[in-house]
């Protein structure tokens, strides 16, 4: 399956939590699939920490170029691109597409960095729900997430009860917990405190925060892993030579690469300091600590959810230390304090918090039985059946809404 | 009771497990209680990272100079300083008064920093045991140890099973897991990657990696409290404004605090960069990632807890999820496979790893039961009891042991 990227301009200023507002911004986003008749069809993917609006497929001539959630989304996939129309959207701070802190604020002309607004996941709900606008979808068959995507899956449901039939939360949590804000709040250290950093304004300096990326990374990957897994995976094997032979004896060295684990973290913190932004990272691991949808009810989950009105679909995974299973057990509980239709699967499954972006069979069967039923209702409430099938409106109707809308599809410029 | 630090150099060179050497070296220790008549109540405490020879009771004219488990150790206290002779000692490497990286090398006439030679909880063992042939005290009643310290007790058992009668070996581990060396490695990493780091000759230029420090306290901190403990001290309460008020609203920053447990951690942070040193740091954690004793035995612990003729205690928490009770009862179990005798407290406390240091009644009950058991003994296998009872040598022999051995008392210098 093909991927093509898109972008959405927005010129209306859009009102953020925080009181402030942020206009001529830019969405990029991906369909997959197929809009039928009555545009009932819809599911959208909210993304977490580290990925984008490239959730599935690959880009014309690159090999490897996989979305995200590639194994989950697709022609006969879990989430079936054959009965749905996908959405993959890049949220606001972001730095792989959609407006972000490397972009240039239309108010200053400069760029953005550590002036770019806090945003929230209501906020990147808000945004999501005016893309919807724009391209003429008014309710969603499914919102899907994992981690903080499961944040802004929850959220839709809350925000937008009446566009939302299904929300999907996999590995996810009503709030963050002291610990997991403990863990953001080390990694932004990290950073803030990198003299490359400049206070945010790095870009004018020529310089980015590297050293303090590594270490955000490097901490964020130890939570995304359960012990077990990094145990079976490392355990305390030394590193292996560039000739191939395993050491065998210590080095006794501190500051050499002594364990697997260590050539393995760093690689990990490397990697992430070449692509990822500073101030994007600040903004989005912010965004999880002020998600939760309670505290304006004096902390009742419950009373919070009772907004929601669609059914839901919770997961999570025996192992996940970031977003335990009881976590979204809190979530289902204050569901069915209200009585909402709700199913939930604990899966058992050793890889951690990692685990809901990897292949476990039951995972990916509980996924796929779900969104089975969902298309059954979806066929079963479309108006005119043989319209829709005669009528396939791959990408079409996007452009049609485009037009429509007389918003421009120019790819939004990265720096 | 009151403390008195002393130190006693050692001119001969000791040869370390990396095949270096350290020599004209100082090892800082303070003894508590009376060393009784045939020299059988010694109990040597082995500190873990962040602690000293300061183990018990406060120096004169200081109020709240506590030793680190002084709720541990005194008169009357689970360790009974009324029945034990009690020593303290500070472990190379240290920058608590031990000759470390922050002293001046007699090869070289330079400060170590970063060539302090790499320790190893067999080279610190090897130490104590000096230290205890200086002063004329050839069998240990009992080692004890929390953590890093209990890694040195079991250690002990190990390296000298005819000098030790008892070992207690709480909150720790038969090594580290892979998630542990990744948790000590973000932190070196956060620590060496400091500008003023300069590659751990930061002294001679008059600075000090704080931002590293900071960083590798904040990390270490998380683990050492339990998810359920953070939830309960902070939870997600708002940061209180200095005129005492809950701010309520977010502020919507993504560096200012704001949540408790962000002030909280930046305290301990700040805290520890004023006074620990970066190069310590690294030498303390690594000789956490090196110890493992069955690892000459191909990772077979019974095998190489074979040696082990003493008795065990071992204690464990059930929240301590970075020495958890399992890793504990690895221990029980290779000893136990050894038959030897030993006994296992698993306690139930909220506190997480820091609980080993914690007033948790089980816990103390366990320990001064246990130390009851073990005056018993020194008391049944005393010699002469009534020469014991007519000449209490508090600190005198100490003394003449220090001059029996030629070797000096003065305090180790201090940068």
């Amino acid at each position: 399956m093909i991927a093509t990227p898109k972008s959405m301009l927005f010129a209306d200023p859009l009102p953020l939590q925080s009181g402030a507002t942020i206009r001529d911004y830019s969405l990029s986003f991906e369909t997959y699939g197929t809009l039928n008749a009555d545009k009932s069809n819809v599911a959208l993917i909210c993304h977490a920490l580290n990925a984008s609006h490239h959730v599935a497929g690959i880009y014309a001539g690159q090999d490897k170029s996989e979305g995200w959630w590639d194994n989950m989304i697709g022609p006969g996939k879990p989430l079936d691109t054959n009965k749905f129309f996908v959405i993959g959207v890049n949220n606001l701070g972001s730095c792989f597409g959609s407006t972000g802190p490397m972009h240039v604020n239309p108010d200053t002309g400069r760029i953005y960095g550590a002036d770019f607004p806090v945003v929230t996941v209501e906020d990147w709900v808000t945004a999501q729900a005016r893309l919807l606008d724009a391209l003429g979808i008014q309710t969603l068959a499914a919102v899907m997430g994992g981690s903080l995507g499961g944040m802004q899956a929850l959220s839709w449901a809350l925000q937008y009860p009446d566009r939302v039939r299904h929300a999907v939360v996999v590995a996810s949590a009503p709030n963050l917990t002291a610990e997991n804000i403990a863990f953001n709040e080390v990694a932004r250290r990290a950073i803030v405190t990198d003299p490359d950093f400049h206070g945010g304004h790095f870009y004018e300096h020529g310089v980015i925060p590297k050293r303090g990326l590594r270490i955000a990374r490097m901490i964020g990957h130890i939570t995304y892993l359960s012990d077990d897994v990094m145990n079976e995976k490392f355990g305390r094997q030394l590193r292996v030579l560039t000739d191939g032979d395993d050491l065998g004896n210590y080095l006794f060295s501190t500051q050499e690469v002594e364990f697997q684990i260590e050539s393995y973290l760093r690689h990990q913190g490397d990697k992430f300091a070449e692509y990822f932004d500073a101030n994007t990272y600040l903004l989005i691991t912010r965004a999880l600590d002020y998600f939760d949808p309670a505290r304006t009810y004096g902390g009742d989950l419950s009373h919070a959810l009772a907004r929601a009105t669609c059914k839901f679909l919770l997961a999570s995974f025996t192992t996940d230390w970031r977003f335990a299973p009881k976590r979204s057990r809190e979530i289902v509980k204050a569901l069915l304090d209200n009585r909402r239709d709700v199913s939930y699967a604990e899966i058992d499954a050793p890889h951690g918090h990692d685990a809901f972006l990897l292949d476990d069979a039951r995972y990916m069967a509980v996924i796929r039985s779900y969104f089975e039923n969902v298309a059954k209702e979806v066929a079963a409430t479309a108006p005119d059946r043989s319209q829709q099938d005669t009528a396939p409106l791959r990408d079409s109707a996007v452009r049609e809404a485009l037009s429509e809308n007389g918003v421009a599809t120019s790819v939004g410029a990265r720096l």
